[in-house]
Parts: structure tokens; C-alpha cells; sequence
């Protein structure tokens, strides 16, 4: 079978790891990314010596990029022409106007969590609904907590009898690290409840209700989800446990090995040599799980960088028809990114 | 009647605030404040000059004190002998080592909650259990979170036909302003599943169960908890809004008011005059109060100074007998401190 | 002698504190504030009962006023009517604007740093330049951070045979304490230099050549700055130290006194009982002070949010001619502020 | 020739970019690493399949590796046995202890800055006195922030004309990024001057006169300093920059290509896709330059986990007398490590 081809527009911080990961779906290609400036991910790229070709959208100065040496491989609407399938990581709105270019090429596409739902035909998430995906021409990726949040609660809903109701509360970051243009210093920031996790989370899973409390703070390594789930039955500690187990993009960890926050995490995958010190797996604090009356609570951090990138894969196997299941596009996907490593 | 004679031991930031409460009390009468060491506190008391009198513990170094003309009205036994009763807000364990000295000249005492709950007769909330607190010698107060929560807590369980469980989750300052002791950049810490402040929680209140997760977050103006309330029947949002506007030391915000976080009551509270920035109330947003089935959730904030003083009056008017109801207690005290005047 | 009637246009974080300021004038009245939109401190204001009388500038909303029960006195345009000289701390741009009311009322205005230099006949500062304002219309403050800067440099300037240059890094806090309007996380941030507090510097003292760098930093509790002072003859430490010992608004610290940084001293002004937790003085600390060949460096720590009012009571004193001189000038001020008090 | 072989003591933040540095360098081999704990970085070691040999130094207990299936390759003493060198990056004091194990063995050694000086024959720096490690058996690598100012104050020292004194303003970072064990919340913090960095930088260039500053503030992604330097003769802004882009550690950076600050330096970094995210490059704002009188002022950022590692491998190769000369040792390193290949 001929190799999916993908481009990516928008090359910040999401993508990137975007176009790292197509990079490394063995079933896919990768044929370039599109971008306006010569930022400094985009002078990061020319110093690796381009490993992804570049295209520039409309209202990009090529003189800029000349006068850096910085080789350009043609027009966004080039990339357009070339590919099956492009991931939009535009800044929020811009996806929305890219769209009428990818319908009169006829190519699909994928947007990230800033682009209102209305962009696209199905909002997905690789594991609570695959297959509303398959052969879509548009998709919508929920957002990094959204994404994050989900695979615990799809996870236990499957595993655990049916959830009747969850109540989050969100701890939220305000910047990625290296990050200058949002922030807050020494300060904890509340927004009106409910958060649209919840509310985004209710639109993928329809049969659970969902509410929640969101809090910014001043930090750049992750997100902190607390979950209150309520299930249709009692759901234990053990029971939750041997469910998150079961889920291979969830990470489970302690306070006991060393992991004390969401900045261990990022230490971690640093250790560990991952590109640019991402994770792909929402890590779950064995020791925060705590019953609630028939209830569970629990806590997850969310590396907020990397968290969709192996849902937006999924989603490019729904809308190809790569896999026709679930279980079969969310395998491949862990495969080439290498998740479940770990797992003994 | 006279008034009620009154000490603190350990002059820091709570003992500060400690302090100036009992001076304001038109009932009690402040003897004295004692402490080791010219520190910040006690030079910034010199500089005032003196509206305290100031006893020394044993090991402290008159030569110090001398040195920089800070007059020094005598011992901590001194003080000790002039008393009815003792707030003690040492550095953890002092307390209790305290306590002998208070057992032996027969004075009563109120510890802070940094003391293990082995210290006192009664572990003592102005709202939940001021009755238990009536005639005891020893009373310990709840930590600055509990003290807060309760508070909302109570008044649900009053006023909503009572609880049957929560599940909370605490996003808590590290620091103080000016603290300097501890720290954390950039990073959320996790504790080990469930917090003390749930487990502190039924202790004052056995009848409803709690549990929660306590997240370290890089700050100093206080804390903020978000609380999933069940009730025996389904509390509404209409129904809390109105149980919490009946609870006086709980100030009802809103973010379109301009109250966008725990900074913003700070500022309020320094451009409100208030001595050192300082507020007694928590407070509770409306537009976090969202339903969760037939649950509440909402979110408060917690001034991590302030908050314990008035419930520490309440509890000299508890061990003094100076009211015998909750009623009259906690209003005597929100009379002198002022609380509540804000309400129209 | 009539006192000199005053009135303060936008109440926000400045002008809370120069209606304080005035307020505490023997000599002077403060007539009254005016604002916009009942912002947080108007609320604040109204809570506290209206120590000041609210005048309303044009585009206000009376109806907002009405709906709170905040007691209007009148429009800006009247209060401009009541007073001999307005102090502007409106924000950036709007004092421009205000200007021409001025001007049409015949009243004189002092600027405070926000505004650009062409808006005053003068740049001023009490100790610097008091002469300069004296008798003229319209004054401009110089920043925060200038403001203290001035102090230290004027001062080796004239009691240690005179200086030839600095040199100086701003380390600078990016929001006030409760600011939800700037922030930076986990970031320093630095502009290009030189920075405009030196050549704000020379503009005040054209004979000392000045640059420096600065550095945004994540905190709220005031700036910090070192400066290398360079003087026609070596400055020895024990020269300086002596030198700044006769700056009233310079107070000398130690870190063996616990004062650690700037957050200490912001605890400090907190635990004196300062209305606001606010600080006049700067803070030197002695142990800071070295030696660079025949030049002198040092830290000193700036209070941003009331640094300036002192400088500005003494512009009023300059513009209405209340004393002719820099001693007389600044003496008032400090007398009426309580500046000096901590001295032995 | 024979690879020089090369082991590390301490898997630390350190140690693990040493272990990098010296499997970069194509003269070198990295027989293992040594340590006491399963720690998160060894852990992820044994995630990433082992690729440096794990050995455990005394106390280590051999079960907790064994239970988590994490191979161990032998003793400390086995691995110093089996070296020429050691790299000592253990916690501060346990170099010196470990000193003694070297000295039994024949082995060299070089410490990093965490070590007290004596516990070296040499205070070493690449750049500045490579010639002095010529054959050395013990050598003390300078710190962090004095090794990236020592690149560019030694670089001015040799193109400018000779320097006579340079006066330093240090912004530190207080925690590394996933570190908890030290921290700082909305506070700087200030030293007793004059900073450890100057006084080393004397020790290293005693023909300089050096004193500074040294300010902590709440972030992760390293320190700047800004130096004043006073060359023999007037240093142009010209003359430094073209003398700084002859230093090959050192990256001239600037505002306007979107170098904001240090946190700019982190994420081009990690989007370089470096290992961690790591740079060895000092970083120099061609746009902080300022002249002051005949002085030249300057900022550069620190990357605090990496920017030794060059300089450790000057050591290596000095000690080993690999190479004869500061140029050829500096550009043996330099190769293997890719400094430079950003420049056209």
C-alpha cells in the first residue's frame, strides 16, 4: 500500500511534534510543513539542515527566508497539491480560512483544539470514538486536556461497568516552557464554571455528564486533572487501577519512585532523550486514587505539548481508512510512536 | 465583667495576626506576645513602637534584644502567670512543650493547627463544634484550609438539609508573601492521596465523608479549593448561593465584579486598607457553584493569614465560657473584628 | 496659610496611594478622586465609607455608580473647578488628554511616569531638581524605578566629590501584587539596552553619564538594582556607607537582619501595620556594597507601587511654591509621610 | 591511539550530560556510570535499554535494583579500575571522599564546582588556563555562570587589549526545570557581596580585578549576567562584537530574531531537538551591548545543566595531555560536541 501523505500547517510548538510524528508512522509520508515567518522554530529547522521541507502560506516575504539562506520548497497551495491529508495547527481562526483551500483541492484535513467545533465534521478522540472518524473529511482533535482527560474516563467507563457522571477540576498551566506570550505571575486565575473540558467531553461521550472547575497557575510543565467519577456501580481502588493499567497511553506513576509533579514528568522524558523532552502519555499518581463514597477520584498530569499528537495519527487513519477499528488505529499508532515502551 | 486576660506565644505571621485580633476584641485584654528572637516581626514591633508588650522564652538573648533597644517586659513564665489564657502559635512541637508550663500554672491554651491533635481536648471549629469547645482547657484550631473549608462545609449541612460526602481539591499556596522558607518554581507538587485537610474535616464532622488530593502550586496568595458537595436530597445551585449568603465569614465574589483570583482579594484586602492586607473572610465565587447530578461544586478562596483568627476567638469565648451558644460566640467575635460589613 | 487644595485623577494602584499621600499633608486638602467604572478600588473605596469624594471623568457609566450605591460628588470637570493642582495618574495617554482641561481651568498637574516627557515643563524629581519645578504649570514624575535610583545616584553624587557615570541592571518585577494585567511565567525576559531608566537619568542629572540593562523577572514584590558608580575621585565603601546613611528616603538593611530580599521588605512594611503593607523608602542593603577599582557598587531594592508619592508631594510643593528649596521641600514631605521614623 | 577511558560518579543533572559528552567524543570511551539509588534518571536509564553500564558505589543497596530489573555492571571500585579518568559530578562533599578511591588507584580525576577548590591541583577553565591542566591529576572545573562568563571575559581579555576589571550582575535561576529539592516563590533573593563567581574568576584570571552581585529569581531556564568590563584601553561596541563572534561557545543572539530572554534559549533548544533540550552555548544579546564611558556592558544567559560540559572535556583531554594547546584542546572538543555549526 502506497504510504499516506501528510503536510502540516503551522510549524510552532504543536506542529512540530506534528510533523515528528508523521515523521515516524512507518505507513505515512511526510512531504512538508507550512509556515508564514521566519520564527525561531522555523531558524531551529534550517540549523538541523532541513529535515522537512518548507512551504510558505499566503502573505509570507521570501525575501526574509532568503536573506537567512533558508530554502523554500514551494507554496502552501504546493504542499496542498501534494498530499491526502494535512493537519492544521494554524493559530485559532486561521484553520477555518484554510479550510476552503483543502476542500477545493479535495483534501482532507485535521484541526487542533483552537478552531471552533464547527470547523469540522466529527470532534474525535482516538479511543472513545474511532469510528465516528472512519472516511471523514474533517476532523476536529479535542484540546491537550480534553484528550488527556478522556483517555482515563473512556477508560474506565469501558473497564469499570459504565460512568454515570464526572466532576473535574483542572490545574491548569498558563505557558508552554520557553513561552513569552501568555503568563501570570503569582497568581492563581479562576474562569467561569464549567470548564469546556467538561463540556467538550460531554459532546464525545454523550452518555456521561461531566462538569468542572478550572484554575490557571503560574507553571509551564503540564496540566493537574483531579477526576471525581461516578459510576453506574461502585468502582475500587483495585478496579481502577487494573483499568488504567489496561490503557496504553496512560502512564501509571508515584510519589514513592520519585515522581512528585507535573516538573518530574517533564524531567523524566527529558532523561529519557526524547525529542525536544516530550511524553506522549498522560502520567496517573497511583497513590492519588482515593474512593469517594461508590465514587473514585484520582489525579493526572498532562504534558500539554505532546498530549494529541497520537490522537491527531488516529484520526488521519479514521479519515484514510487506514484501520477500521479502534483497537487496530490506536495500535498502530502506539506502535510507531513507540508507546507502552515502558510497560514491562 | 472583666475582661478576659489573653497571650500569644510566637510572634510571627499568624501570632502578628493573632494579636491585633485580640486587641480588638472589646471583651479581652492582649498582656503580651512573647518570642526567641529580634526578628523581622519584633524589630518592625520596635519600630511601631511597642503596642505590645514583649516576654521572652527561655533561650532567648536579652544581650540581643538590649543591643537594639527593644525593651523586654520580662519571661514567658512572666507571662504566663498573668493570663487566663494562651494562644500558641510556635513552630510546630513548641507547643506542645509549652503546655507543661500552661498545666502547670493552670492556664488554658489554644493551639494552631500545626501541633498534632494530641496537644488539646478538643480539635475546635467556631462553626461546626463551638459547644464541644465550652469550658475545655485545651483546644486546638483547625489548619488554615479545614478552617476555611468547614466553613462551607457547615453551611451546606445546616442550611441544605445535610451532607452525606465531599470530595475536594486543594490547589495550595507554598509560601507566604514574603516567605522565604519554603519554595517551589515552576512546578505543581502532589501529595499522597487522601489530604490531611479531608481527614481533619471528619474529625469535626464524623458524619459526613471526606476525601480529596492536595495540589502544591507556586504562589503565595492563598489557596484555592474546589469542593464536590453531596447532600442527602439534590442541592441546587439556587439553594447553595443562598445557604452560603446566611454564612457570614464566607464574602460571595464574582469574576465579572473584577475578582478574577486569589491575587485579586489581596489587592482588595490592601486597597480595602485592611491592616497588613489582611482578610478574615473566604471567599466564595458564584460563577464557579455548578450542579454535578444531584451534587454542588464550587470553589473558595482561602487567605492563609487571616483566615484562623476569628475562629480562635470564637475559641476563647468557648474555653472561657464567655458565650455558651455558637450563635452568640461567633457573633461577638465577627462584631469586634468586623466582619460581615460589607453585606449590605 | 490656605492649604493647598488637590485632586487625583484615575484610582487605580498610583492613585489609591497619592490620595493617601495628600491626604496625610498637613498642608494640603485632598478634594477629591476621580475614575472611570467602579473598578475593584472603587468598591473598595465605597466599603471603607468614602474617605474620599468620587468624581466621574467622561465616558463614565453613572447608572454602574448608581446600581452599587456609590456615592458620586460630581463630574471630573467639576473637581478640576475645586482644586489649585491636579496630580494625573490615569493611565499611559489619558493624562495628555487631561491636559487641555487643565489648562482650560488654569490648574497645574503633575504627570506621573506613564506619560511622555513633552506632556510638563519639567522632569522632576524632589532631590534631584527641586528647583527646576519651582512655580512651573506642569510636572512629570520621573518612574518607579528611577525615582529610587535617583535617590541613591543624586546622593554619592553630592556628598562624595561629585560622579562621572553608572552603570546599572534592572532586575524588574512584572506585575503588582493582585496584577492579572502583565505576567511571565518561568521566564526572564530582556529588553534592549540601553534601558530608558538611565537615560531617564541623565535627563535629570545631564552631567552623570548613564546606561544599564534590564531584566523583566517573574515576581511582584518590587524591583532590585545594582548600580556601578564611577565618581571624578575613588568612592570607598565606608564613604558610601556613610553618604547613603544621610538619605532620608533610603533605608539601610542587612541580610544578617533577615532582610533577604525584596519580598522581605515588602513582609516588613506589612508587619509595621503600613496602610497597604506600603514602603516610601527604598532599600540599600550595606552588605551589597563593594568595591570595583576606584568605583562603587551596590543594590538597592524599589517599592514600586509607592516609591513615587513622596517625589510627588514634593512636586506640589515645588509647583505651588510651599517651600523654596529642595531641603525645605523634601523635609515637609518626609515630616507629614513619617519617612525617617526607623532612625535612631 | 588508544581511546582515553573515561568514567562518571554520579548520574545526576550533571552526570548525565558528562556521560553524553564523553560517548560524543570520538578519542574518548565511556566505560560506565556510577551511583547509589534508583533514582528517576536511573530509572530512565534502564527505560532507554541500558546504553552506559550502571556500577553502585558504596551503600547502595543492590536489591532495589534487582527489583526493578535494572542491571547492575559492578562496584565503583570495579569501575575506576577499569578507567584513566574519572568525572566527579556526586553531591557537593563526596567528591573529596571519593578523592581518596582515585588516588588509591592512580586515577585522575576532575571535580565539578560543587567541590571546594582544594580538592583539586588545578582550578581549571578551557579557554582560560588550559595549559595549566597539562598533565594535571586532580582538576576543579569552574561553575556554571563562571564558566560562560569566563568564555567571554577571557575572549574580551585576548582581543581587546588586555582587560583591567570587570564588575558582574548575576540573575540566577534557582531550581533546574523538573527540580524539586531547591526553590524561590515570588521573591528575589539577594548574597552578601561580593558573588563566589567573581572571586573565582580572580583565581582563574588573577590579572583581572572582579567583584558582582548576585540576585536569585524564581526561574528555571538559566541564569544572565550582565558584566561592566574595563579594558586597558576604551572597548568599542564594535570592537566586542567582533571579538565575541571569534569565541566559539559563545552564540550571539538578538532580540528582533526572537531571542526574548533565557527561556527563548530553552525552547530553540528543544527545538533544535538537542538531547534534553540542552545547549552548550553561552548565549550574547548583540543588542544589550552599551558603551559606558571607555567600558563596555554586556548580557549573556547561562545554560546551567550543559554549559560545563565542554570545558570538562578540555579537562579530559588537558589531563590526558590528548592535546598540547588551548586552540587544539578547544577544537578537539568543540568538533565532537557540533559547537560552532550554527555559524555560516
Amino acid at each position: 500500500m502506497d504510504k499516506v501523505k501528510v503536510g502540516v500547517a503551522g510549524y510552532g510548538t504543536i506542529g512540530q511534534r506534528l510533523a515528528d510524528g508523521v515523521a515516524l508512522q512507518g505507513d505515512m509520508e511526510l512531504v512538508g510543513v507550512a509556515d508564514l515567518a521566519p520564527t525561531l522554530s522555523i531558524r531551529a529547522l534550517k540549523e538541523r539542515g532541513m529535515p522537512y521541507d518548507l512551504y510558505l502560506v499566503e502573505g509570507a516575504e521570501r525575501a526574509q527566508f532568503d536573506a537567512l539562506d533558508i530554502p523554500v520548497a514551494g507554496s502552501f497551495d504546493g504542499l496542498i497539491g501534494k498530499v491526502d491529508i494535512m493537519l492544521d495547527s494554524s493559530p485559532g481562526g486561521v484553520g477555518l480560512k484554510n479550510k476552503t483551500l483543502y476542500e477545493q483541492k479535495g483534501v482532507k484535513a485535521i484541526f487542533q483544539g483552537g478552531e471552533k467545533n464547527e470547523v469540522a465534521d466529527v470532534f474525535f478522540h482516538g479511543y472513545a470514538n474511532y469510528e465516528k472518524g472512519l472516511g471523514a473529511n474533517y476532523l476536529k482533535l479535542t484540546s491537550c486536556n480534553t484528550t488527556g482527560l478522556i483517555r482515563t474516563v473512556d477508560c474506565l467507563d469501558r473497564e469499570c461497568g459504565g460512568l454515570r457522571k464526572v466532576a473535574i477540576t483542572i490545574i491548569r498551566r498558563v505557558a508552554d516552557p520557553g513561552d513569552y506570550h501568555r503568563g501570570l505571575t503569582n497568581a492563581l486565575k479562576i474562569d467561569k464554571a464549567p470548564s469546556h473540558q467538561a463540556v467538550d467531553l460531554m459532546t464525545i461521550m454523550p452518555h456521561v455528564e461531566a462538569t468542572g472547575i478550572l484554575v490557571h497557575t503560574p507553571v509551564t510543565h503540564g496540566h493537574i486533572i483531579t477526576v471525581l467519577a461516578s459510576g453506574k456501580h461502585k468502582i475500587s481502588k483495585d478496579m481502577a487501577l487494573e483499568a488504567f493499567a489496561r490503557q496504553p497511553r496512560t502512564r501509571i506513576v508515584s510519589i514513592d519512585e520519585g515522581f512528585l509533579g507535573n516538573a518530574s514528568l517533564f524531567r523524566y522524558a527529558r532523561d529519557l532523550g526524547n525529542p525536544r523532552g516530550d511524553m506522549y502519555e498522560v502520567a496517573l499518581w497511583s497513590d492519588s486514587i482515593v474512593e469517594s463514597g461508590d465514587d473514585i477520584m484520582y489525579a493526572i498530569s498532562i504534558p500539554q505539548e505532546a498530549v494529541t499528537i497520537p490522537e491527531t495519527m488516529d484520526g488521519i487513519r479514521a479519515a484514510m481508512r487506514m484501520q477500521a477499528t479502534r483497537e487496530e488505529g490506536t495500535q498502530a499508532t502506539n506502535k510507531y510512536l513507540g508507546i507502552g515502551k515502558w510497560r514491562k
